[in-house]
């Protein structure tokens, strides 16, 4: 795929319903990384993370019978309530499937946003599976959370506001499930400029797309918990972020759950913002390896402000 | 004072230098009110409070010479980071007292922010006296928090973006301490439409400005600790905000510490950001009296971010 056309198309697309995020110098993580960190703020973008923009890229995308047939996801999470708030915005037709012992507030989160929910399965591999079913059976689209060009293209428009954001953008951390955001902004950003790094960031108790760039393949691999929930998990077989991230990323690190703690529980004073667990993963990734970055530009993505109460409380209030 | 000038001519000097914050429509508030609830997200401001308006537009009030010789102000709080925040920004002197036991987490933001700190006194009381003092003594300003035309001026900025960003306005709840903000918000926002209410919203264990004018004068009176923080303490002798808000606030509602942690803990998961506990006052109060506002464009200004880890964990882990 052609990642800047498909930025550029959903930049078109999807300007009118998004948030230009803020782009946050940070004093307190330049003085302790020794780079110029600035943090993009997409906690802050509509439903609390970046997956906005790609679900309103693929759903702007449809022709209008389409959209009018419906639309069908499977997911707890950002990309549910994502597609749940374009759905609203948009007013048009969709479902929402998540498995049957999902968490009321996230399925109530879902709801309130203006999605149909419906449970299907006992975990989200089931929903999954349920909801391409029904996609297929009834000539409904189905909307992938990161296998998918349009999606690609509606993460990447954070590259591009980067690029209008910063001069020069020496290198992005951006954290890694299936590889949707950092192919976008990848995608696009080395196309203005083939020398900036990017860095893709995953938990070490979850990091299939970093093993399987480091074997040439997807590999079905399995994950351990992590505070970093928005992006464990497999990739697809076939997916399309795979030769994206093989070619456009150039460096992978893992971090530990306790290097995610830390980095969150510095983040919280500092910067007075909420994020979840997938956040403090690309930070948790310049603490622990800054050497290369002194006085250059960095950006943080910060991905996403979704954390439950029970785990915020945890790492806050622990003393490690 | 003439609110309206002073808000127009803060708005001229602090533009460049301050985020003009997001309203956000708030769909959960809004279904448990009953009222259209958008959210003024000054948590996002910079320093992580709206205090950074007016600090920044006394310290652009002063002639160039007065600058020069330096401020001095007493605040470990959003007070004490924003006068900070501002002399960074505008590369210009000045010196933050706190009090001996200050936390070292507050004490090093301000630092870290830019500004010089000194130890001085017991506790707050003596720490603000000593920087008066030192002000007369060497001939610079002393900035206070509240009791200055420059402040609630740029306090009141925020009352000209909501102008702009919402149409109309009907109500508009705000956390009172010593009343610069909802002073600066009131006068402008009543001088565009005398009907706009304007609620001033205090913790039960302290609501000196509520109670002083219900008494007509200012009184003395003792505070109890609360999670507003923000908000917590007397009112100055002879401060100027007690006439304002004597003659612009409509009405004054006055929450528990429950009804706070209830409002903070609703809030988290709904609207995916972090507030410190005077933000939730507001949120507390339209939930306390949702009755006359059905259906009406209801404004809640969220004031700050700043809560510390430890609290942050008490309230969000609690399942009271």
């Amino acid at each position: 795929m052609d990642v800047v056309q498909e930025v550029l198309l959903a930049e078109e697309r999807i300007r009118p319903h998004i948030r230009l995020t803020y782009l946050e110098p940070s004093p307190f993580f330049s003085a302790i990384s020794g780079a110029n960190v600035y943090l993009k703020c997409e906690n802050l973008q509509h439903t609390g993370s970046f997956k906005a923009r790609g679900a309103l890229s693929k759903l702007l995308s449809l022709s209008e019978a389409e959209r009018d047939r419906g639309v069908v996801t499977a997911s707890t999470g950002n990309h549910g309530a994502a597609v749940a708030f374009a759905l609203s915005r948009l007013k048009a037709n969709g479902t929402v499937y998540v498995p049957h012992q999902s968490a009321s507030s996230k399925v109530e989160a879902i709801r309130r946003l203006g999605a149909r929910v419906k449970f299907f399965g006992q975990d989200s591999v089931e929903a999954e599976a349920h909801a391409r079913q029904v996609a297929t059976d009834r000539g409904l689209t189905y909307i992938s959370p990161y296998n998918d060009p349009q999606i690609i293209g509606g993460q990447g428009t954070i590259g591009l506001e980067l690029s209008e954001q910063l001069d020069p953008v020496d290198a992005v951390f951006v954290a890694v499930g299936g590889g949707g955001l950092i192919a976008g902004v990848a995608g696009y950003l080395k196309s203005l400029d083939p020398g900036v790094q990017i860095i893709g960031c995953s938990p070490e108790n979850s990091k299939v797309m970093m093993q399987s760039v480091r074997a040439g393949k997807i590999l079905d691999l399995p994950s351990q918990p992590t505070l970093s929930d928005g992006t464990a998990g497999g990739v697809e077989a076939g997916s399309i972020t795979f030769e994206l991230c093989r070619d456009l990323v150039d460096d992978f690190v893992a971090v530990s759950e306790e290097e995610i703690r830390q980095a969150f529980r510095q983040f919280l004073p500092a910067q007075h913002m909420l994020i979840e667990g997938s956040a403090a993963v690309p930070l948790a990734a310049l603490l622990k390896l800054p050497e290369p970055y002194q006085g250059r530009n960095v950006v943080v993505v910060l991905c996403g402000a979704n954390i439950d109460s029970g785990t915020l409380a945890a790492i806050v209030g622990s003393n490690s």
